[in-house]
């Protein structure tokens, strides 16, 4: 599926010095930070008086993607975004990556020119140079390892272990969206397996599946947070799910929180699909993940500055230690919150 | 092979945060530019005035190594230490390395513990903080990738492209015996396999075979450069086999060379088991790879500075680029050198 009729390059033809080159003469250095690019040992940053930030990540063909309902550009892309959006949770700006890939020799020149033209329009979106990394063999599926690494002055950077108590829980975007999109394309790929005839109805669904197969990462919301003189103090973005996050932050900060069932942002076409698969739209939204959002704590006294950013969504407060991770219910009951992420959706 | 006898514990009841805190506890961070280890979206790390050095590389189970004869604590070691390589190959100081891995269900927490224990040993002895990184599920196999992380003064970094006429080509330790470990390793597991009753011998090997296993970089030759003064026109690593590092400096540094075959260091286990294989050992040396040796050029007025040093030979010197990229055998003919690496060893 991840090849379209016609002729193709076999990547032996190319070898692996060949593969770098072709690779290489792709991506060309923009920030003044990044001192060498790819074609040595090891790449050279300057970090300009500040801090560096540095996050790794890895994808896995048949665990984080399948090739076929994910094109390879859109991974491309997905990959060097998901990387970045850990930058953007530390409050930081992603300023270069390293890619490792491990990869069949079922796929072809082409097939890979497809995915780094996804890396490199992430590239160019988020104004990353791409410096480094691996090429290499693997006897199966696909593999994809990014490490993204930023700046910050150290006075700018956020970690998840600053919340307070009766500091505002603050999430950007909408929620449970990529898990619904999967969700669709899954079903649409087992009506195709069964019946090959029947072409994949996916309209009225284009927004929770780009959300699953192209996100983007929050970078206009540190954009914003910086303009209106906010700095959280404590953040994370949401890969494995808001709860999970939640309580990552709860743990880090040694705090409790109450959360409101009905402040979490959902898209009504979330909503919508969730009912349809008889989901609850709420926990698609607690325990989906890979909506790559941010979710932050802020002072009380900063709310005046964001009460009016309509995609800034106050779904809670930080409360002591002792009282809990809670959800109130849309009736009013309380809920803990559970860890899910890996566990819950690798393991079903 | 990886597990002996007794009870193990799976890694689908620890879950992927249990088992990111299980080894978390193991690394403590040592170097003072590690702000902060594993445990938020990206680690921070404080350049401290110098330029940042980057490197990423990646193992893949079944192209890379072979777990019926590599104990997960030696791979562990060797993943962390062909990342070292790289950076000291910059003549840079490693200080952090994130590691990102993937493994299947058939790995148990205990398993996991004993390649992390050698890449505890590997950032012990070097000096290193493990950072962060990604643990993740895989289908099949076992991959690592690795992503390290140095610090050197601008003036002092050797890049691959420094290499000017007249300079001496020199190697730290011996070459090729990596390459004919593995052969005796694979030689030995054939014979296992056909007939199980016969256990491997591998005595008189012990050194080839602890260079294929456990290789480690050259750390101490880099100290020696420094110590005595002499900092290298052009330096690389030797991951693919000194004929293809060769053509990098070479290409990178727009000049020919030649080498002399009787000067190349091989160890005389190495020349012993080459001829048992009906290897020729110079071959060995020039494609086999994995050695991590240095390969640098330094010089003529540094030669002087280096002469009674036992650990590094001077194979060769660096010509004007119309000459080519030359070795002179021990009978006198002259043979072009050509880059080998990959796809020799992987598509043979």
């Amino acid at each position: 599926m991840t090849e379209a009729k016609g002729s193709f390059t076999n990547l032996s033809e190319l070898g692996e010095f060949g593969l770098i080159e072709h690779i290489s003469k792709q991506f060309k250095t923009a920030n003044k930070s990044s001192l060498t690019g790819i074609g040595d040992d090891a790449a050279v940053i300057d970090a300009m008086g500040k801090k560096t930030i540095v996050s790794s990540d890895m994808l896995v063909e048949g665990v984080h993607f399948d090739l076929s309902f994910h094109p390879l550009k859109h991974l491309g892309y997905k990959a060097v975004v998901v990387n970045l959006s850990d930058i953007y949770a530390m409050n930081a700006h992603p300023s270069q990556i390293l890619v490792n890939i491990a990869l069949s020799n079922r796929f072809s020149l082409e097939a890979i020119d497809e995915l780094y033209s996804g890396m490199k329009l992430a590239c160019k979106i988020y104004g990353v140079d791409l410096i480094g990394g691996d090429t290499t063999s693997s006897n199966s599926g696909l593999v994809i390892s990014i490490t993204a690494i930023g700046h910050a002055d150290e006075q700018n950077i956020v970690y998840r272990s600053g919340a307070k108590e009766n500091d505002l829980l603050c999430v950007s975007g909408d929620l449970g969206a990529a898990y619904l999109g999967l969700q669709v394309l899954e079903r649409e790929k087992k009506i195709f397996l069964e019946h090959p005839g029947i072409q994949p109805d996916l309209s009225g669904n284009e927004y929770i599946i780009e959300r699953q197969l192209k996100p983007e990462a929050r970078k206009e919301i540190i954009e914003k947070l910086t303009e209106k003189g906010v700095k959280p103090s404590a953040m994370i973005d949401i890969s494995d799910g808001l709860s999970s996050e939640i309580i990552h932050i709860c743990r880090a900060s040694g705090t409790g929180c109450d959360i409101y069932e009905d402040k979490i942002p959902i898209d009504p076409q979330a909503i919508n699909r969730a009912e349809e698969f008889r989901l609850d739209p709420t926990v698609c939204a607690l325990s989906g993940g890979e909506d790559y959002e941010l979710l932050f704590t802020i002072r009380q006294a900063d709310y005046e500055k964001l009460r009016e950013e309509v995609d800034i969504s106050i779904i809670g407060h930080i409360k002591e230690e002792s009282s809990g991770i809670n959800m109130i219910s849309r009736g009013g009951s309380l809920v803990k919150l559970t860890a899910q992420g890996w566990d819950a959706l690798l393991n079903k």
